[in-house]
């Protein structure tokens, strides 16, 4: 009987590798990364700098975990950029959108489990922060988030493009580990308004897993419903950073650019 | 004379070899781990995050004294879960684990004599914290603790398969660093409850040195002999990281897969 | 008519990929660069070391942008030394400064738009240190200013020639890398007294910048026209370093010399 | 004329080449070690942690330097474990040592010159630190000391042959890189009781410049002539830890191991 189940579960992680390899890599992403804001809340461990570190280094891993079945996306704009420039296949893009978003949620519910003690001796109002970005003060308004958020979006998905690109300078087998520096770098350049989500997964599983476990569908509405600004404000920054690599960078020759690149 | 000697050792040495490669780099790995606790007890040099640093560079050097030998397994509870999801052979197990227990012990004895006289200057109870870890609180419970390394080694284990794994997107030669890097991650995410020890061996190895001298074996009965927890924890995290990795990711085709993966 | 405009474009940009290559990397270093300086001086999260390990993170991604295509300049100086010791065509050079100086001003935009309410709402004279650099005290005169930046440019170009140079013992795949932590590294030893401009662009660029934008055009004559020192001493160090490296260190046969290098 | 000067240099350069190269490379570590501390003494950029990161990113530089042309030692009791265990030339081993230590004394210079206000206006006693190491409080033995540069060095060497061992598992293309890192663990872990000066070259050049630029020969005298550590310690540890390493690790058959090792 377990060989049966085992032969059954082989065909069917085959048929859903992709999603199964998005899912587990962005578990482990959120896992690691709203895992070191746990500690940075619950002790002196951490600061501003080793939770940016952390976020990077998580995602160093998670490249890992699914770069070579699934391209390693984590990020439903990213998917999303993918698919207007590079040729991604639109029919897979919901697959993973939903293989992301459930995956962070998974990756919130380890965070959970693992200072299970900690998050019920606390104040609830203390530890929101640890699963979804909000802004970090009262000063900053919803256009100056989005126009942040923005911005880190568009620059990772031209880290994104330009450590990956074959024609220009890859990062070869660094790039993982220049791609998890580079969060590193967003952490602490475009960071401390928003919290930096850059990711519609990252705050929406998160979000959505304290909705449903003792914070209250309350965390959709706060700050005037301010989750709907990391969803959209880094779908448009993808486009736009993806938009600008492609129109500013192009080695190829203009004879065989057409069949190449779309822009 | 001489060249009796060399070339019996020549003979023994290889033989054992792979043992000796382990025993030397898990020696390495405490003495600079353990070090860096011991630079933050005597002085003000050291943070949580260079000490989590520390431990992570010192696995990377680690990694490269012995992992064209032995594999640099360098943790009692990789090397079981390697045997019972990678084939690493049964026989070698207890003589790997021996192994890495014994090169702890010595690497704590390394740090010992490196810090002699500002040991026996300072208060026994202050110093054990040196060698082997603890609960960071009376806050947190054992069943925090081990919930806590359980799931760090858990995610230490995804970590290995991933940046190993030839069919996925292996960190070639960059793993060492991309896995001393993922000690500092842990660190710096699922560190603080319980000072990671993540590996039976890390803490049992410098606990038996403090034992026998001079700390004496009320080491073992401390804090409700909490001794036992990162020794079964990381077992048991270890085999379900390793799990959970075998599960969610599979490139292979069906066709081919019961012949290389146990699952 | 898009298939137009496309097709024109693709014409144009392939003539311009280099300058257009040297534009866009340059903003995105000068856009992380100061984007860091700006979350130190608007929050808490920055401090000295984690604005020089942004400024060195931003280097590698602009290494990646630009490499492939126009080398990566990203540096008047070090277009200028190259095209004297290493053959850069003259012809290339004020085009090459030209997109330099532009993309730093262009990527000074990029930060005063992401922080732009932060901005309004604080002094002028505490934010423009966000983007030019200064003196760090009133004790440090230009004499010691310029000797400063002179020798930091000097050592930067060493770095250059030394991680490049396929006779010794060049960085491969991992040279951006090395190159962005060696900005980091200039930051910590070098960094100081002068706030360790070493580009020309990076000081010009962002200091017209301002100057059209509210701070006024007084950011040129501030502290005895200290605007010219980031701008000389670059190109006078950047010169000497390459010098330096050139007279040093030679692995190449007498008989073949004459024909590889100019020195 | 100026053509018979260059061919003539080049003849002279070829001759030399690796004295130049270990030149210029250690008085490039230096510069940046030494710079390092310098920042630390003068301002509040660096904490201990930043400047043991400068004195690894140094070395990465150091030995991009000269790696290619005279293998980058950069260290006399490394040029002599290697003379012991490797093979490296002794007649060459003079050689390296004038150079390492000469090209430190130069290093200083860079230092001095670059910080030379500064210093002119500080307490000298205060500023003797950034050149020289000495133990960090009056409660460190010779001892201490002794045993701690030892243990180091040790550490040192075993880092630089396990790294480098084609037949284990070599660092390849990062190998600069992890050493550079090595530098900086050892400060982390056996760098609070000394200052780790790990390398004779390291503490005496710039103990002879000071000696010579105002601080007067009183340097050699200081805390009993403290000066004899740092020089005897490395070499003795350097060879302990290459004895160490040969005598653990060997993957050789027994059959080939007498040509191909020493041990």
């Amino acid at each position: 009987m377990w060989a049966d189940i085992r032969a059954k579960w082989i065909g069917i992680r085959y048929k859903y590798r992709k999603p199964l390899a998005e899912f587990l890599a962005t578990a482990i992403m959120i896992a690691f990364g709203c895992g070191a804001v746990a500690q940075k809340v619950f002790s002196e461990n951490n600061t501003w700098f080793t939770v940016s570190l952390a976020w990077g280094l998580g995602l160093i891993i998670a490249i890992h975990v699914a770069g070579g079945v699934s391209g390693a996306h984590l990020n439903p704009a990213v998917t999303f950029a993918l698919a207007v420039f590079r040729g991604f296949s639109w029919a897979d893009v919901p697959i993973y959108w939903v293989a992301q978003i459930s995956g962070a949620f998974f990756g919130a519910l380890v965070v959970y489990v693992a200072n299970c003690s900690a998050l019920r001796a606390a104040d609830r109002e203390k530890t929101m922060g640890i699963f979804f970005t909000a802004p970090q003060t009262t000063a900053i308004s919803t256009v100056d988030a989005f126009v942040f958020e923005f911005i880190a979006t568009a620059l990772l998905l031209i880290i994104i493009l330009a450590t990956t690109d074959k024609k220009n300078l890859p990062a070869g087998v660094v790039q993982p580990l220049t791609m998890g520096l580079s969060i590193t770098l967003i952490g602490t350049t475009y960071g401390y308004q928003t919290g930096y989500a850059i990711n519609p997964a990252r705050d929406l599983g998160p979000r959505f897993f304290t909705a449903i476990s003792g914070w209250g569908f309350g965390v959709f509405s706060r700050q005037d419903y301010y989750f709907w600004v990391p969803i959209v404000a880094p779908f448009l920054g993808a486009t736009a950073g993806a938009c600008v690599y492609d129109v500013f960078i192009c080695s190829s020759d203009p004879k065989t650019a057409d069949t190449e690149h779309i822009c």
